[in-house]
């Protein structure tokens, strides 16, 4: 036993400098302090380290202070500690002694998630050039905000948002992308996904059971919509893009449900569509205006409801950006916008922009959970664009990505002419037609070249089983930093027929 | 109609410099794009606020450009964007007109939510003193993490959080609270509330329906586990706090499910407690050693789970804190922590220290639906933990609010002597026990005094029914800036009996 305890002794003497002068301890009763916690900590891990069995009774608090050479209330303050946490257990009688119950370490190590070898050059579309974000200015927009914050802002907030950030998207949205609001129906969220998800939940709470979705989209979505009980739909897909006039033969409209039952999105169960209005994903063609006017029409005439993942709206090349289709019916449609595009995924930073009967729902939903974003990143992004350093950064963006685009549609006239490009005059990505039954063998050639590609059948909703056989990429030009981009472009067009 | 169109005209001639002047638009090309879009906007305002008639026929782009002085073209194009945007319809042979869906306005105005007129003092519990938030301190950590920051930190995440934040949270809960975790099992959450709510979702997923609560607690948290689909079930409370005895009595073992199920948190039905074991909120007492023993014992003999909220485990004043009780048995507890009170809950960082069993399901929950804290926010907390600006800042919120309570509690002996505080050795807020039949009258009258406080009974679980009628106020004395604590302490010894 003896010698146990002197092992015990060096690592209590070891501990105990090392907590006293991390915790920059001084003298008398902070020593005090920290002898005691390297002591309480030593003893802890000599429990839970097997080397303290169950049950082994302690020194009297005497002995191991003289043992240590400390004070004998240190011991006896280490040993209250560890009775308290229930390591040691102090009986009357018979001293203090190791708890009977055996320790336990955890049972399986987490698994590692290894560092995958991850591909040389990636060309998935859905990130923007993460090399771009402006780190700089950022901080800048961070500094003056935080100068300018109320204390307010650092407690618990409204769970639609700082009202700083709704004021600056209300003003920008408007100007930006024709949306008709003011910030009182806006509620920031962190990114799409958790207002997706939110709004979710709201419609199945009002009966919702199923959504109707374009034919091409992201299973990230439909898997959303599933977790709150959501069944989606495909819509039928052709050349002029999504078709929405099966919107009418949609969801609430089957058996069971009479047609024209008249619910409505203030009171009853809205049928419902979530479309990309300005900018199909991944196909990269807007909504038909006729099919646009269909949607609204369809909204007005059923009760549906309209959301609109507007997640690219800054990027267009060719043309002026397709305003909202919120703009022609703030009743009918929820906007749903983010930064993840625009500045960066990481952010985790979104906004709705809500019909005013939905908007309570949505609201309690979020305030419920209390699943507000970070202030402080919300005071930033609002000081960013209010100081015009957001429409700085999307200018720039722009013109990068252009560059990007001009250079893809080069790239390919000269070295795939077969390869026909499309889905170009917006966005981050493009898609390419590959020659019939080529999709998957591009993409496995692709890999092998530690070329990362997406092909279009992953984007492809299961039950929509009458799109034509498309063999292509959806090739993501806007994800790789600039210094990867010429050997990016160089690698795809090695792998394309 | 000449006169319609020149007032347009006008507008339009506003808009279009405002417009061009905003986007410091420069000659030729840029010039051409803000006319349009000033163009184009006005246009649409037009026919949003009615002045422009469904179905009315615009003039040619050729007459509306000779109007304007500007180029047929931008006219034309104007024109095509608002047909794209479907406010305006193009047919064969009739022109361009009004789209004859009749244009929607917001149907009521949001709520607006006034400013109410807050107190004067507030002694509400819960918060910290935001004033005290380390503004330069936080923004230096912002910027060393951003210069820091791989590119791959702003994208989409992992959904456990930065791996930065994790390790530096396995570390500092190591050192500072006792836990066992690395950075494998920790999970970086939007505060508490998050946390709770992801394991709600699980812990329902797998079929429990029932948590064992304390008797006094939070109605915030009860109502998160039941939006999750879970009843809480108050434990008795009394002189030793929270009685752990009563879990085998719990959830799981009444009629209809045998006792002795043998269910187990690697693939049953736990059974599942939520405590505060180191600082009974709001009672303030520690969990006693024995009922430690027994939860622990509890969680392993019927495969229980504890949830351990350790929301101020940083602030003892009187001793050694209490180490965390997932120390004991880190597969049997789940421990969660919060930057809330140590700094500020507009950060909404939390974390969660995992058992392997249900951290897979937990992480699958929180990534499933992205929803992720912001990257930025992550990063920062996790230099400014490593940075020791964290503890520095801890230990002089630790002295401020020690000597706060120091001038409570001197404060009642001198005012209000026949008031007991208690609760107070730890923690930002004390109990203090009213008269019989009291509480209602003394929140009542400082309201008057424009004095935010607590009354007890608001923190007693409903189904809670043989808790002893106590009358008490719970002070948040944290909560006052340092310039209202003064004033704040008298009002209440004012109003106090």
């Amino acid at each position: 036993m003896e010698e146990s305890w002197a092992t015990l002794g060096v690592d209590l003497h070891l501990d105990t400098v090392g907590v006293a002068s991390r915790t920059g301890a001084r003298a008398g009763d902070a020593t005090h302090t920290g002898v005691r916690k390297g002591l309480t900590d030593a003893l802890r891990e000599a429990v839970r380290g097997g080397r303290l069995a169950p049950g082994t009774r302690l020194p009297s608090s005497r002995s191991l202070a003289a043992d240590l050479g400390i004070a004998r209330n240190t011991v006896a303050d280490a040993y209250g500690d560890l009775v308290a946490e229930g390591w040691l257990t102090a009986r009357q009688g018979s001293g203090t002694r190791v708890t009977d119950r055996a320790v336990s370490r955890p049972a399986d190590p987490a698994p590692r998630h290894r560092a995958a070898g991850g591909p040389t050059y990636n060309l998935q579309p859905g990130t923007p050039d993460l090399a771009s974000f402006p780190r700089a200015a950022w901080l800048k927009a961070a500094r003056r905000a935080m100068a300018a914050a109320p204390n307010d802002a650092l407690g618990y907030g409204d769970p639609r948002g700082r009202v700083e950030l709704r004021t600056a998207l209300a003003d920008y949205l408007a100007r930006a992308r024709g949306v008709h609001t003011d910030p009182d129906r806006i509620v920031v969220c962190a990114g799409f996904a958790q207002g997706l998800s939110l709004l979710g939940g709201v419609l199945r709470g009002r009966g919702l059971r199923e959504v109707a979705v374009e034919s091409y989209g992201l299973d990230v979505h439909w898997n959303l919509l599933k977790r709150a009980g959501l069944r989606t739909r495909p819509l039928p897909f052709d050349e002029l893009g999504t078709s929405t006039a099966e919107l009418s033969g949609g969801p609430g409209s089957g058996p069971g449900s009479g047609s024209g039952s008249g619910s409505d999105v203030a009171s009853g169960t809205p049928k419902v569509a979530l479309l990309t209005p300005a900018h199909q994903f991944p196909m990269g063609v807007p909504l038909h205006p006729d099919r646009r006017a269909a949607a609204v029409d369809w909204a007005r005439r059923e009760g549906g409801l309209i959301l609109e993942d507007d997640y690219d709206g800054e990027f267009r090349y060719d043309r002026q950006p397709v305003g909202a289709l919120q703009g022609l019916d703030p009743d009918r449609v929820v906007y749903l916008g983010t930064a993840s595009k625009s500045l960066a995924p990481g952010l985790r930073l979104g906004w709705m922009v809500l019909p005013a009967p939905i908007a309570a729902e949505v609201v309690e939903a979020k305030g419920g959970a209390e699943w507000a974003c970070g202030a402080l990143d919300q005071l930033t992004l609002a000081e960013f664009i209010t100081s015009g350093a957001y429409d700085r950064h999307v200018r720039g963006a722009r013109l990068r990505y252009r560059r990007r685009r001009d250079q893809l549609v080069a790239a390919l006239a000269t070295r795939a002419p077969d390869v026909r490009a499309s889905g170009i005059a917006a966005g981050l990505h493009a898609v390419l037609e590959l020659p019939p039954g080529t999709e998957r063998s591009v993409i496995q050639a692709a890999s092998w070249q530690r070329l990362a590609v997406q092909g279009l059948a992953s984007f492809r909703h299961p039950a929509a089983t009458d799109l034509p056989e498309r063999d292509a990429l959806v090739v993501g030009y806007g994800t790789p930093p600039d210094h990867a981009w010429a050997g990016a472009l160089e690698a795809l067009c090695g792998v394309l027929p």
